[in-house]
């Protein structure tokens, strides 16, 4: 199933909701519009339809997988009973970001990327990268959807992108092991992880990770594809500026397995339902890695095969951010003693 | 005001439920409660004043503050016209995390820490530091409040606290300028940003920032202090280990001041009512700094002037945990020639 989020038109403004992609049919199925005339056919009044398909179909995505397995039942019979009135054409959908993650990490489970861009970085890469799978957490804030304008990072002049697996979780998990752990995995949708470079390569000698380098926009979409539908070892994975193609990179390369990525996401904390934990870079997959850089205007596509292509196009810069004044050095050590060992 | 979030019996089970503290009288004031009182004397049915009260007043301080300004006047109105049936010693109470942020940040803006960490690590300290306020973002889902205990970090045994300000957005804020972003804060808890310094060590050569050192436990509560009760400029800072005081300092030695924190977060961003952002470790306000560790069932309490005291007994250590299997290095770089420049 391939489910996604778009924007229509209601009352109070565009409002959410969950739907199913029917991709060759070019249909969308609204769910919770299915799922209330289901129940009517069946029996409930209109009120309780109402009231019962809006529970199991909220706005949110994550707020729908807190029904647990019962969530992919119903929308399924949703989607095998659906009639016209349900139906919408692909073509005239707003998206909203298919997801609305309450946490998102991002690991760098892709070696070659990490060769490659310490490589453009004379840095030296760190065997960490070969002992654990590192991550650094995104900023859930800013996430945005298929069709969206980029915001450009304030401060930069290197705007980028990221061509990368998001990684859905569908049901909660602590400290899993890697074979038990894709039970926990909902789906995979496409995800940008937008980067201002020059900020970013400011800010890492902090050795606090990527901030304002990531946090303007991270881009999710266009939908979640669920894993059944998926070959997850071997997903071509494309990117293409202005109709060119810029990147192409497989799932085949990982270095880390998806499994391994989220068990150590899962250790001594919680995977929550509506998580999304991104790959990291596939190899040559951003212009960094191509000495390339994204304009103003620019549109972006990365495509995911089993999943499809999230869109976007880069705004222009602000006409004016805060930058801080430096401050002065002016701290000496204060550390006490070191105290002696007993015995 | 100072407003915190206790655990109710229900029919349903533990029920968060928002409460304002007085702690002079003793007394927390279940803000449901007291407002379903106010407006049922002003002449509503019971279940309007239910409906109205539990509108204004969820188990999320999120979403409460999704109100505006108004969460506030009902909040001073229910406290000003509370009854009996309203207000609970708090002797008896279970806390849960004061806040339930929608996103975490952690700035690193006490010099004196960072200079002193650095000390102990022996690690030069970067100039970034003092170019721009340096942050990384917390992980949410592992938050707890006053009273719970600490989970211990998997493969740890060097188990830490940092002492620290939780700044508590109040409402939403994009590139703000110093002067006027404290007017997004709602005010202030007590945050401990507890730490495996091991792990941590073991990952800071990433360059990625704390992961697994950090995403197992960060603690807020016991409530939050509004900022008309704080003069943010000089509180005191206390931690202490079993009774025995092992920190102390001041918000009077923060090197960048909580309104370039706020400016710098909202920056191509957005601040979003319920963020959390740490202000970083007072300078001798960790263990790493004292040559000291926490150990099992250590009591820790921190406490800030104003605010109130934030204790957490620490774990015991966990039976087993996923530790990932190493892998070898293959990739040699697949970089395209630079381009020749034009021109």
């Amino acid at each position: 199933m391939k489910l996604g989020r778009i924007l229509r038109e209601s009352p109070d403004g565009p409002e959410p909701r969950l739907v199913a992609v029917d991709v060759d049919a070019g249909l969308a199925t609204d769910l919770r519009v299915a799922e209330r005339r289901r129940l009517q056919r069946a029996g409930a009044t209109p009120e309780g339809a109402l009231r019962l398909s809006g529970a199991y179909f909220p706005s949110s995505l994550t707020g729908a997988l807190g029904a647990g397995p019962e969530f992919l039942r119903r929308a399924e019979a949703a989607v095998a009973e659906h009639d016209a009135e349900s139906a919408l054409p692909l073509t005239d959908l707003t998206w909203a970001p298919s997801v609305d993650p309450p946490a998102m990490l991002d690991f760098a489970a892709f070696e070659q990327h990490l060769v490659n861009a310490h490589a453009r970085g004379k840095k030296e890469l760190s065997d960490v990268f070969y002992e654990r799978p590192v991550y650094y957490k995104m900023d859930p804030v800013t996430v945005i959807g298929h069709g969206d304008v980029v915001r450009w990072a304030g401060e930069s002049s290197y705007m980028d992108y990221e061509l990368e697996l998001g990684l859905v979780i569908g049901s909660a998990g602590t400290d899993l092991q890697p074979e038990s752990a894709l039970d926990h995995l909902l789906g995979v949708t496409v995800l940008n992880d937008f980067t201002a470079r020059d900020v970013q390569s400011r800010e890492m000698p902090s050795g606090f990770g990527p901030a304002k380098g990531k946090d303007f926009a991270t881009a999710l979409g266009p939908w979640v594809t669920t894993l059944d539908e998926l070959d997850l070892d071997d997903l071509t994975m494309l990117a293409r500026v202005n109709g060119e193609e810029w990147s192409r990179g497989s799932t085949s390369t990982l270095t880390w397995s998806i499994g391994e990525l989220l068990a150590y996401a899962s250790r001594s904390g919680q995977l929550v339902p509506g998580e999304v934990i991104g790959s990291g870079t596939v190899g040559l997959g951003c212009g960094l890695e191509l000495y390339r850089s994204l304009q103003p205007g620019d549109v972006i596509e990365l495509e995911i095969e089993g999943i499809g292509v999230l869109r976007n196009t880069i705004g222009e810069p602000p006409a004016a951010f805060y930058q801080p004044t430096p401050k002065p050095r002016t701290a000496s050590v204060t550390l006490p003693e070191r105290p002696a060992r007993q015995g």
